[in-house]
């Protein structure tokens, strides 16, 4: 590979789910990949993805998987995050030396932990990453290879990786239409415990309550559009947030408290009956999020109000 | 008007913004009304109606606007609902006998309660409602014809009602597209504060805690697609919401109460790092939310994903 335009003969996807399987078509897409191996755990869902092209050929984690990293040039983990450790002992010393191997977990300070204590001859190969992509739909069946085309793509690289592998890995991510932001790893982490994994929670929360109720079908029944985006992030991998918010703890855990102090001083200005209080927190969250969707939102509106409606 | 396929003459809109301007726009379109005169605080606003064709003659709330009464078929009330007891004060006695009066407002209750207080020779003729339909987006720049089809439309009848003038309201939001509904005002109170008002108040809170930040504009920054829809409802407008907050205090507050211990359980999982526990609450959400958007989330796709996204 050179750093101009690098161009790969073989990557391997494990975890060939919507992130794995997208950035797989968005790379043939681009040109910039020959043939795409994928490995993972269900039989149906690989045969799909071969029967999409998101595949060359297909392989199973409980089969001889390892077997096909000798000739490996890039490898992307796109597992949940749990999963990790193990696919760490099975990669290392596996890789040829001029491979990269990469990851899409949606927490880094444990991925990178995890990769210190489970890599030893692939440690300085291993670039961590997160795409900041994704829908609340699941498997190869969700993937299109212009998911990440306008989306963050940030990576954490260890001080033990080559720079211009770092370099190769940026410009892959951008011929997939990304652009590459590099942060340190628990900067990450609480960025994203803020953005994303508190709302997540939060989503999970308010259904969960709702549908626990003895009238919850008439509750739904009324619900409307603001409940329906709301809530979207409610429909994703019970799995994969199980993962996050255990893997990312202790960020997760200050934001959450950070939000019940919020919610109690709402609350209290809810029960007090004091409307100017309650009408200045909305008006600063009304021109702070105006003015995210004028800044942020548009390429943000591209991948999430497609097909993918739930 | 007779109860078959009833035309109104005179339609008088008080508050011309999104709802009032999209039902006169939508009675216009169904060929259903003669002439609309519209009646608001803002002069460009009224202009800007009257340029769309929403309206054909707009006056001043703060004119003798209640000159518009005396041949009034019927008269929508469109303002928040903290403008309504001044508003029902004039409307009070100046209508023509078979005229109807409504309203859209977000809650009902404390609605009714006002007109009880300031309606004497008109309360019989006033019949509460609430189109369940909405966007983050305001004034008559936002108004469009199809706002309510496919949406629910929530009518609160009191008992001094003629029923013939209940079925003529309601055959008048049908022929908007809306699917009309018959809810005693407790319940709907108690509905909305769940699917409605609740998550409006979390995404302002989330919204609020995090552009309070020193680093706001960096967490901004990597905010992607669940953040996105989770807060869009967060743009909403703060005068309306302190006033929906306020008017359906006890039932939002039970609400609060009921999510804060919510919060409670999630947090003190995620604390314990107790995977189990969490993967059953995203799950039994992720199935609720699913089944929830193949029962219902097609319809309410329709009017928040055009052009009205932040």
């Amino acid at each position: 590979m050179t750093a101009g335009a690098p161009r790969i003969a073989k990557l391997v996807v494990i975890g060939v789910g919507l992130v794995g399987g997208s950035f797989a078509l968005a790379l043939k897409s681009a040109g910039r990949v020959d043939r795409v191996v994928g490995i993972g755990r269900g039989h149906a869902n690989l045969e799909l993805a071969r029967s999409r092209g998101i595949l060359d050929a297909a392989i199973a984690i409980d089969a001889d998987w390892t077997r096909e990293l000798g000739d490996a040039d890039l490898v992307l983990l796109a597992t949940p995050v749990a999963q990790f450790p193990s696919l760490f002992a099975g990669l290392d010393g596996q890789l040829p030396a001029h491979a990269i191997l990469t990851d899409a977990g949606s927490t880094k300070e444990n991925v990178i932990a995890d990769a210190r204590a489970r890599l030893r001859a692939t440690l300085h190969q291993f670039i961590p990453g997160h795409p900041i992509a994704g829908t609340e739909h699941t498997g190869a069946a969700a993937a299109f290879p212009t998911l990440f085309r306008e989306r963050n793509v940030v990576l954490t690289p260890l001080p033990e990786n080559d720079p211009s592998a770092v370099a190769t890995l940026s410009d892959l991510w951008s011929a997939c239409g990304a652009e590459v932001r590099v942060l340190d790893p628990a900067v990450h982490d609480r960025i994203f415990a803020a953005v994303s994994h508190l709302p997540h929670l939060l989503a999970f929360g308010l259904v969960d309550l709702l549908a626990a109720r003895a009238d919850a079908a008439e509750l739904f029944r009324y619900a409307a559009s603001g409940f329906r985006d709301f809530t979207r992030i409610a429909a994703g991998s019970p799995e994969m947030w199980r993962d996050i918010s255990l893997a990312n703890r202790d960020a997760l855990m200050h934001e959450i408290d950070a939000y019940r102090g919020e919610l109690d001083r709402i609350a209290a200005m809810v029960a007090a009956g004091d409307g100017a209080a309650l009408e200045a927190v909305f008006a600063r969250a009304s021109v702070a999020r105006r003015e995210w969707g004028a800044r942020f939102g548009k390429g943000n509106a591209v991948a999430a109000d497609g097909p993918r409606e739930a």
